[in-house]
């Protein structure tokens, strides 16, 4: 079982599955793909061979021998313990809780809001239009940029906290790539912004990136 | 600096400071209260004195010497590594990773859905009315609780994870008041509602429950 290579359970389009593929390929893991598409057949998470993996059926899930974990912090913080070069969370008591409450900003204060199934719920549940829950993802999206740049005002360097890639850089750029495809104008966060073109070069977040994975289809 | 007290800026109905309050008391920290009305005076977050402590406006946040904290996960890991004991987040990869897991269940999977802000910005932006926002708040609730009541199927002993009360005890109790003041039955969760009945006979837990705070109004 510790023989075999661990799996993380995927959607390429996944806010919080690009998070973990980015710590993963920063830290070098060897690691099995396995695709998960949440519209397909319904969403292939409800699938019973998935469930069998996840009672919870959520993406990402990552299993490493027995040790079955879902939620993008709880598999960040794992692997930073179990692989631990290069840290992604500081060790010193006061930089970590910085950059735990930069992550949580996006983990808890944005993406949360803007995923399928809170539009799938306002427009079922609240007869909203397509118009409406994007407004409504935008608007999430900009008040969540706005505290983050305040931040980065006071941290950042090369990157969010300095000149080392902390798990602020591994959470920042899978929300402005959602932040994109929302049509926000990062222009108008030049922080975010200046992290973004860097990060986006870097070989890690390129192998995360969604246009990059085993379940991206041809046309993406 | 270092002799002065640390302050708790918190709302007393505020599910997140009352996380964050558990752990102080827990933890038997003595802190200062700092008052921060969400509603009077069109939200006392976005004053400027408090603006000046944390320009995020946001509650909790903790205060500790130069560092200022917001985001209860950042407050929680924070206090576990300058004040140990008890430890809230175990040592034990794997076992700390489930804690964070179920701790975020609540933290981005709940409790962003359910708060003020966005039960403001349904009606506001999406004409919803009262009812329609309490049936929202209740369907994420029960959706949550329900994966939370599968893990604790699991884990569960006198607390959520086995004999010692963790960071998830800490969250799940506010998520059950905050249930419990939306009309979700907790009883159809009876391991939440075993393990409830018992957080509430705890000492901290009952010093940082929403009705006995320094700015619980009397009527509460």
């Amino acid at each position: 079982m510790s023989k075999e290579k661990p799996s993380l359970y995927s959607y390429f389009r996944s806010s919080a599955s690009y998070r973990a593929r980015i710590a993963l390929h920063l830290k070098k893991i060897d690691f099995k793909y396995e695709a998960v598409h949440l519209l397909k057949d319904g969403g292939q998470q409800h699938a019973l061979n998935f469930l069998a993996v996840n009672p919870m059926g959520q993406v990402p899930t990552f299993v490493d021998g027995m040790n079955v974990i879902s939620q993008s912090m709880a598999i960040i913080d794992y692997l930073d313990s179990k692989w631990p070069e290069p840290r992604l969370f500081p060790q010193n008591e006061a930089e970590r809780a910085s950059v735990i409450e930069f992550c949580e900003i996006i983990n808890s204060g944005i993406q949360p809001l803007v995923n399928l199934k809170v539009g799938q719920t306002l427009e079922k549940d609240l007869g909203a239009t397509e118009a409406q829950v994007k407004q409504w993802r935008q608007g999430f999206t900009v008040r969540g940029f706005q505290a983050l740049e305040k931040i980065l005002a006071r941290t950042a360097g090369t990157y969010c906290f300095g000149s080392q890639i902390t798990a602020a850089d591994v959470f920042l750029e899978p929300a402005v790539f959602s932040a994109i495809g929302l049509g926000v104008r990062i222009e108008e966060f030049p922080l975010i912004k200046k992290i973004h073109d860097r990060l986006s070069q870097v070989d890690a977040f390129k192998k995360a990136h969604p246009s990059n994975q085993p379940d991206t289809p041809l046309e993406n």
